[in-house]
C-alpha cells in the first residue's frame, strides 16, 4: 500500500507543540487586551455565499485568489478577510446590537495566493472594529490605533517596539481634485502609490509619467513624498481641511498615549474600501515583516447589506504573518515554551496505580499541569527518560514504599535533587516552585 | 441596488455577543482542563488533500457529505473531524514528538449533512488523543475518560451531571466469531446496532432476521441487549477475555475517580475505526442532546501515513452541539454574559477628552474591562443610555468640574448611587466591586 503524504498543503501552517504554545500565549495576551477594551468577540462562519464575498462574476480570475466551490445550486467560498462577514452580521442584527458596536475577531482566513515567505494561504488575522449608525466620531479612529498599540505592546517582550504611520485618503482626494485629474488617472495613481515600496524610484517615475503625461503634475505628486504635506498648505480649501484633520488627529493620538506615531501620506491601504484616515503599524525590530497591522475608516462597507447607513473604523493585525513567521525564524527564544507540563508522575508497577491516579487527580485539581506515565510495565529508566524528554520540572515517583508510607518522592529534574514528603506537601511544593 | 442576504448559510452558526461570551467562557474552562492534563494543543489546517480525507473515489457521493474542491490540479477539502489531520501530523513528526504523545484540538469541522436540530455544517469539536509507538497501555483509555469527565465537570454549573457508557468492540468480535457469522453479516449487524436507538424494536428484529435468517442466532444477539454480558460468560475463551477486560476496565475507571460509568454493549461507535473499548458520554439533564462526547481505542489510523505502528486512544466532545444548542435553547441563564464591560467612561465635551482618555487607559492598565463614549457632542442623556444598554456596572462621568478637581463621578448603574472620588480610588473601587 502506498503511503499518503504527511506534509500539509503548501501555504498551510502546522506547528510543533512548543511553537504552537508560543503563538497561543501571544494570542491569549492580545485577545485579553481586546476584551479589556470592551470589544465583543465574534466567531463568524468561515464559509460565505459567493455573492457576499465578491461583486465580481469573472469566476475564473477570482478563483485564483479565493477558495470558491458549489454545494447544490449555491456558490460559496472561504472568507478572505474579517470585514465582509462582519458587515453582513451587523446589517443582519441592527436591532440586536448596541451602537457604537465594538467587535473583535480572531479567525482563519483563506487566500489562493502563491506562497511567499510570510504569506500563507490559511492564516489568522485579529480584527477590531467600531461601527455606528449615521455618524461616528473620529475619536474612535484614535482609540482603535491606541488599542492596536496596546495589543502589540502586550507581547513586546517578543516583538519589540512598534510605530504607526498615518495617511489620509481625503488628502489624496483633495489633491487629485486640486490638480484636476480624471477619475481614471486617480485610480491608476492609487494603484501606483500602493506599489511604490515594491518598485524602484525610476520605475515609479516612468509609470507616473505614463499616467499623467504632464511634468508639472508629475512633480506635484512626487513632492508629496519628498516635501510632505506642508508643501500643499494654503493652496486649496479641500487640501487645507484634510491637512488640518491630520494634524488634529496626531495631537489626539498623543493625548491618548499613542507612541511613535507619524504622518506618512504614502500610506493609502491600496484600493481598499477606506474613505478617511488610514494607518499601518510596523515592528521596529522586524522591518522585514512589513505591515504588522493596518486599517482605517470606512463609510460604505455595510451598504451592500442594509439601507441603514453604517460608518466604521477598523483594523486587522496580521497575526500569523507576525507570530508564525517569528516562531519559525529562530529569532525568538522558544525555550520557555518547550514544556507544557510541570510534573510527571512515574508509577512503578500496576499495583501502585490507584495511588498514583489519586496523586495525579490531586495535582490537576490544584491546577498543576501534570501527566502520568501509565505504562507501568516499563522500567524506571524509561519512565525517567520520558519525564526528561517532556521537560517536566519535577517528577513524582510512586512505588511500593511510597504507597506504604503515604509519601512521594519528588525529584527536581533540573538539579537532580530528590526528597520524600506527604502528597499535600508535594503539591504545595511544586505549585510554589513551578 | 439589490441588497445582499444578511443571514449566514443554512447550518452555519453565528451568535449574538452574550451567547458568544457564554460559549467562549465554557471553551476556555474546558481547554484549561486539557492543558492542566498535559495535552499539547494543536492547530492543524482546516483544508487537507482529498486523498488524505478519504480513500474513496466516488466523488459524487462523497461530495454530498464533505466540502471538496479543486485548486489547479489538486483536489482538496475541508476536514470533517480531527482524527485524519492528527494522524497525518503524527506520522510526519515521529522524530519531533515525545511519545506517548498527548494532543488536544479545538477547531471547526465541516460536514455537508442536511440541517437538523443540533446538527451543524460548521461546528467545533474538542479532541484529545494519546498515541504511542507499537503499544499503549489501556490505562490511557481510563485516563482519557477521566479527562473528558473533568472537562465536562468544569462547566457543570451549565450542563449538569454526566455519565459514561462503555462498550467493547472485542466483545462483539468474539461473539460474532463464537456464533460463526460471515464477514458480511458482521458488518451488517454493526450498522444495525448503530441504528438501534433510531428505530423501533420491531424494526430492529425484522432487520436482524433479514441478516441472520436463523432464530437461534437472532436470539443470541438480542440477549446482549436484554441480559447483558453475563449471559455470555463461560462460553468461549475469546468472549471471556473480552468480558474480563471490560470488568477490569470498569474497576480502574472507579480507581481513577470516574463517576457514573457503566457497561453498555450497545455502544459500538458505528463503523468507525475503533478496535478496542469504546465509550460515549451523555448529559443526564439533557438527554435530547444525544452523545455529548465519544471515543475509543484505535490501532490502524496512522498506517495510511507511516509504516511505524501507532496505537492511540482518543475522544471528541461535540462542543457546538452541546453549547451552541444550549445557548440557543433558552434553557441556560445567559444574564451573567449580557455585559462584556464593567465601566463606561462618559465624556462631556471634547475639551475634557484628554483627561477622559487618561482615565480610560488607567482602567485598561488595571485590567478593568471598560469603554468610553467618545462622541463628545452627544448629550448626557444619550451617553448614560449607552452605558445602560451595554449593561456597564459603573459609569464614570467626566466633565469640566471633574477635570478641574481631578475627581471623577462614579455612578453605580444598578442602584443609581453616585459619588465623587480621585481616579486612583475610583479604579480601586470598581476593581473591588466588579
Amino acid at each position: 500500500m502506498e503511503l499518503k503524504p504527511t506534509k500539509p498543503l503548501s501555504g498551510f501552517i502546522e506547528l510543533l507543540p512548543a511553537a504552537q504554545r508560543f503563538v497561543d500565549f501571544c494570542a491569549t495576551r492580545m485577545l485579553d487586551v481586546l476584551r479589556t477594551a470592551g470589544f465583543s468577540y465574534l466567531d463568524l462562519p468561515a464559509i460565505e455565499r459567493a455573492e457576499v464575498l465578491t461583486d465580481k462574476d469573472n469566476w475564473d480570475e477570482i478563483e485564483t485568489q479565493m477558495y470558491l466551490f458549489q454545494k447544490g445550486d449555491t456558490k460559496m467560498g472561504l472568507r478572505y478577510d474579517g470585514t465582509v462577514g462582519l458587515s453582513r452580521y451587523v446589517a443582519g442584527h441592527l436591532n440586536d446590537l448596541v451602537f457604537p458596536f465594538r467587535a473583535s475577531q480572531f479567525s482563519k482566513r483563506y487566500r489562493g495566493e502563491r506562497k511567499q515567505r510570510g504569506r500563507y494561504r490559511e492564516f489568522y488575522q485579529m480584527d477590531m472594529d467600531i461601527m455606528d449608525i449615521n455618524s461616528l466620531s473620529t475619536n474612535y479612529d484614535v482609540e482603535i490605533i491606541s488599542v492596536i498599540q496596546r495589543t502589540l505592546n502586550s507581547v513586546s517582550e517578543f516583538i519589540g517596539d512598534n510605530c504607526v504611520l498615518v495617511g489620509s485618503r481625503p488628502f489624496w482626494d483633495a489633491l487629485f481634485e486640486y490638480l484636476g485629474l480624471s477619475s481614471d488617472q486617480k485610480k491608476e495613481i492609487f494603484i501606483l502609490i500602493d506599489k511604490r515600496e515594491k518598485i524602484t524610484e525610476e520605475e515609479f517615475n516612468v509609470w507616473l509619467a505614463d499616467i499623467l503625461k504632464n511634468e508639472r503634475l508629475e512633480n506635484e505628486i512626487k513632492s508629496v513624498f519628498s516635501n510632505g504635506y506642508k508643501y500643499f498648505e494654503n493652496r486649496a480649501a479641500g487640501l487645507d481641511s484634510a491637512i488640518q484633520e491630520l494634524n488634529d488627529f496626531m495631537k489626539k493620538l498623543s493625548e491618548f498615549g499613542v507612541k511613535n506615531a507619524k504622518i506618512d501620506l504614502s500610506i493609502t491601504r491600496g484600493l481598499a474600501y477606506y474613505t478617511g484616515l488610514v494607518f499601518e503599524f510596523k515592528l521596529s525590530e522586524y522591518p522585514e515583516l512589513g505591515t504588522a497591522a493596518g486599517g482605517g475608516r470606512y463609510a460604505n462597507l455595510v451598504e451592500k447589506f442594509s439601507k441603514t447607513k453604517i460608518i466604521g473604523v477598523g483594523a486587522a493585525i496580521g497575526f500569523s504573518r507576525i507570530f508564525v513567521t517569528l516562531a519559525e525564524s529562530g529569532k525568538i527564544d522558544l525555550s520557555k515554551f518547550e514544556s507544557g507540563v510541570d510534573v510527571a508522575v512515574l508509577v512503578m508497577g500496576d499495583e501502585n496505580l490507584p495511588y498514583a491516579m489519586s496523586v495525579l487527580n490531586a495535582l490537576r485539581d490544584a491546577g498543576v499541569p501534570s501527566v502520568a506515565y501509565l505504562d507501568t510495565d516499563k522500567k524506571f529508566k524509561n519512565q525517567i527518560e520520558y519525564a526528561d524528554k517532556i521537560m517536566a520540572k519535577y517528577s513524582m515517583i510512586i512505588g511500593e514504599d511510597e504507597v506504604k508510607n503515604k509519601q512521594i518522592s519528588v525529584k527536581n529534574m533540573l538539579t537532580g535533587e530528590q526528597s520524600q514528603m506527604p502528597v499535600v506537601d508535594a503539591i504545595k511544593f511544586v505549585r510554589g516552585n513551578a
